[in-house]
């Protein structure tokens, strides 16, 4: 820990440093001192760049994702699948599914998850624009999905049930990421959990 | 590899974030993403402690440390022992020294290192500061001693034998770090070259 700086303009850029997740006070100071070796000009380009961000950021009005104006990409996309809404944490795991190039459909970003230890409840995330969005969307068939592809942990399970429990009478099919070994895992290094629900869930061996 | 960002915005952040040494991609997105979760004060609070330590940076004249107005609190101490002028890369090694709480004598901070592949020469550095403060020093009794605390590698001993070429005639007693196993350190594990070392410095037993 490092206890004394020669510099209060030090200290308070190595204690803004550091307050981002993951990021002690030794690398808040190696980052800062990087940060004073580089010209000025480079350093105003990259906090504007962050300011930038937070203040002129806007929402995709259909799926809540990031979008620099009005409808996003992937809801402008009419050669993608409306009628499969993939329902997901954050813009970082729309970014990890497209890079799947698996999944043709859209998006619905929750902007978070409910954590009651965090202070985060259903009220803070779109649920409630999910669920009109859903409502608008009535004129589609009857092979409208939901997928609910939140993370595996206590508070993934949940932030899924309530979704579930919000548009199950919707009549739509709501569906869940498939949950087991990953592909190339060992079954010696597998957790009970996951092991446990890969043979319950075992699915027909396709030769 | 992240490939497509939802945002430009986004994409312009992470990639400012990204060019930090240290921080991936992946790691950038998320502090993005960290940040844009943040009221918008504190982000401004954060870049604003940023640009400030990056224009209104100053340092000591003395022994060229960072140091919010004047000399340093260091070189301005005078029960410090001012015969002795230990000569660091960086304030963060400054702030290593401090730590141990073993020195009481002042610094020299060379504000880097010579490295031919950076293209940081002797003229970068601020060996010229230190032959002048040396040669303003004259008054001082014989005792006064350099102590040459730079890295072990390759650019540290370069530096440290040009540094000791500059000032081996004003006729001050010129050290440098004791190298050998940490304490500690398993005899086992030790690189061959400090192992070496050690034995060939090595020092009368105190029991």
């Amino acid at each position: 820990m490092i206890e004394k700086y020669p510099s209060e303009l030090l200290q308070n850029a190595v204690e803004a440093i550091g307050s981002l997740p993951g990021v002690g006070s030794r690398s808040a100071l190696r980052l800062a001192m990087h940060l004073l070796n580089q010209p000025k000009e480079n350093v105003h380009h990259f906090t504007d760049a962050i300011n930038r961000l937070a203040d002129e950021v806007q929402y995709c009005p259909e799926c809540m994702m990031i979008s620099d104006n009005g409808l996003c990409s992937i809801c402008s996309d009419r050669h993608r699948d409306h009628r499969t809404i993939c329902v997901v944490e954050n813009v970082r795991d729309v970014m990890s599914i497209e890079n799947t190039g698996q999944y043709r459909g859209v998006y619905h970003v929750l902007g978070g998850i409910i954590s009651p230890i965090a202070g985060i409840g259903p009220s803070d995330l779109t649920i409630r624009q999910l669920v009109e969005r859903l409502q608008r969307l009535k004129e589609y068939p009857d092979d409208m999905e939901v997928i609910l592809a939140l993370s595996g942990d206590v508070e993934g399970e949940t932030t899924a049930f309530y979704i579930y429990r919000q548009i199950a009478s919707l009549g739509v099919k709501v569906s869940a990421l498939a949950r087991g070994l990953g592909f190339g895992d060992d079954l010696e290094y597998a957790d009970a959990l996951t092991l446990g629900r890969s043979l319950v869930n075992r699915q027909p061996f396709k030769p």
